[in-house]
């Protein structure tokens, strides 16, 4: 998946809000995506049409999308059923016939579709579902706990709050000072950018501790420091197993724990959770940490934060006020300089080293 | 499922430890049971093999277990990998020739084994996974802390120490005592003995919560009190995932937390989990009230010690000195007298049909 070039079927959907899986290959792999399949639009460019992307052309047709040699069909949305548009199958035929393989981060398998899993078995092409967890998977016994990077854990108040981006964005950051880091993608756009992971809400339940594991152990190759995507939160009604699994699973050395202000009550369709306020920031990270402690001790280390629907001033006021309640480095890494929470981690992975270092220095004086 | 008699299939595995199923299914539904099949100790009874069950006879060929009119045949075994011993097979052919159902509790799904299933439907008969979930599951919305019975959780500090038998022993002891009690079945012991529930540790991750819901929904249905059955603990490195999403999506009024004083590190294979203590019970009770109080706020009421391994003096002494601890009513319900634990769930009951009724005149004040 690492070196595909997309070609993205968004036809009728394309939009800021309404082809999240397009959107985020648009953002994240610009230099990978040849065009946009959306009548719609065609002849503008994404940047046009959803502020994004550049000179990225949307096109009318399967056939000028070809002739711009991509090797992948990207389906460019997740609606929140989940479903392939049923009037979509013929242009997936196509673009099979066309020697394309498919890619989706659809809720459900396109590989599992008897009718498109044996066209792509007659014209040798794959359909690769994001979404798909391995078939292998097994229960965690704890190993990410012995890892030798330094494990951090994007930790948050809520769920759809940009836990991915901050741990992107500190990744980039943490590169340009020199470290190796390892990002471990827990979700499908994760999965997409990365070209691997698994999306941990997808699997058996059994199983979330066990991917989270695996995920950890995998990353940790050849890296310094281990960044995991964290998922949902320990308080949302209806994903917090997946969170504490996941948490429970990568057993991070510390957390970095993103938050929104503007969110009052956890995330989910037409207010389904307005019953319920959030809690406070400094009680979501005692919270974090009295959920792992059993396990390990593990601390909050930094906020980032999401100052998306802020002005400057409200976003740097935020900042501050969060700062001097509880004494952590606080930043929005998208928006703001990074470097709190850089400083933070590289601290931490020294303390690590530091501690490694000495134990095994008493392991050869003890043998 | 609730009205099989059921001929057990345990070839070779009858035993105490190693016929899991069969002896679930022997306990509870001693009158459902009309034979078990298994050569090695054919002749016998299943009280003389596994001291349970009475005269139920073991026999060594299907031909003698038809003559006894089953209905179904229930595979006895749970082994670890859950796969189905590839011998067993012709003989599940021949009972299905014979007219019988096939339910197990394999982790594996026979019903999606191509040649096992098309057997059956050539057959006319049905394969039944107990352990495979309703394809239409969802979300959780959290609607189950507005029904109006008393919902009692049993939590734990581990898995695999007796939550689902302390629970329908607590359930046999509030029906003596007149109420209407609804269990909510959340493994596949318990749905193979209720014939209905759903094994929530099967279904997928996103949709933990949800499962719980609608169990507690359906439960509630013209119920006093809802008991629900708890899996794993809120600690245990593997399955606290399963436990979280179980808390939250049932959202209980109040919990019972099961503990086994002998364990001593989190259960899994080959001590996969020794490297990490327990909490104390006291800890436990801490950590299941805080896990739940951003949903709602909700209480321990009573411990249930599981003294399994304890003589009669170690047991009562581990009782007084948890209940001096704690200062809640403490009990092994299966060894002792469950009432304190009884009189603690009525107690709730009645405060909280209490409330909804004040709260139910404020709102007609209102009005």
């Amino acid at each position: 998946m690492d070196s595909y070039r997309y070609l993205i079927l968004t036809e009728g959907h394309l939009g800021p809000h309404t082809s999240k899986t397009a959107n985020s290959a648009i953002r994240y792999l610009p230099d990978r995506v040849v065009a946009v399949l959306d009548s719609a639009h065609a002849g503008r460019t994404t940047q046009e049409v959803i502020g994004l992307g550049g000179a990225i052309p949307v096109l009318g047709t399967l056939a000028e999308g070809l002739a711009l040699a991509p090797s992948a069909l990207l389906i460019g949305i997740a609606p929140s059923g989940g479903r392939l548009p049923s009037n979509w199958r013929p242009l997936l035929h196509e673009a099979m016939d066309a020697g394309l393989d498919i890619v989706s981060g659809l809720h459900v398998y396109l590989s599992d579709d008897p009718e498109l899993a044996g066209h792509a078995d007659t014209r040798g092409v794959r359909i690769r579902d994001l979404r798909k967890p391995p078939a292998d998977l097994s229960v965690s016994r704890g190993l990410a706990r012995l890892v030798e990077p330094l494990v951090v854990h994007t930790v948050g108040t809520d769920c759809n709050i940009g836990k991915m981006t901050a741990a992107l964005e500190l990744r980039r950051a943490l590169q340009a000072r020199g470290a190796a880091v390892g990002f471990a993608p827990t979700g499908q756009t994760g999965i997409l950018i990365e070209g691997w992971g698994i999306a941990v809400d997808a699997v058996i339940a059994d199983f979330i501790a066990g991917a989270a594991e695996r995920l950890v152990l995998k990353a940790a190759e050849g890296n310094d420091i281990v960044l995991v995507e964290g998922q949902g939160s320990l308080v949302h009604p209806a994903y917090s197993g997946v969170t504490l699994g996941l948490l429970h699973g990568s057993l991070p050395d510390a957390m970095i724990i993103c938050h929104k202000p503007s969110r009052t009550c956890p995330y989910g369709g037409d207010g389904a959770y307005n019953w319920m306020p959030l809690p406070s920031v400094k009680q979501m990270i005692a919270l974090c940490e009295s959920a792992i402690r059993p396990l390990r001790e593990s601390a909050v280390i930094g906020i980032a934060l999401n100052t998306w629907e802020m002005t400057d001033e409200e976003a740097r006021a935020a900042i501050a006020a969060l700062q001097a309640e509880t004494g952590l480095p606080v930043t929005d890494p998208v928006r703001y300089d990074p470097a709190p929470l850089v400083d933070s981690v590289l601290a931490a992975s020294t303390r690590k080293r530091a501690q490694l270092a000495a134990s095994g220095s008493d392991a050869v004086a003890v043998a």
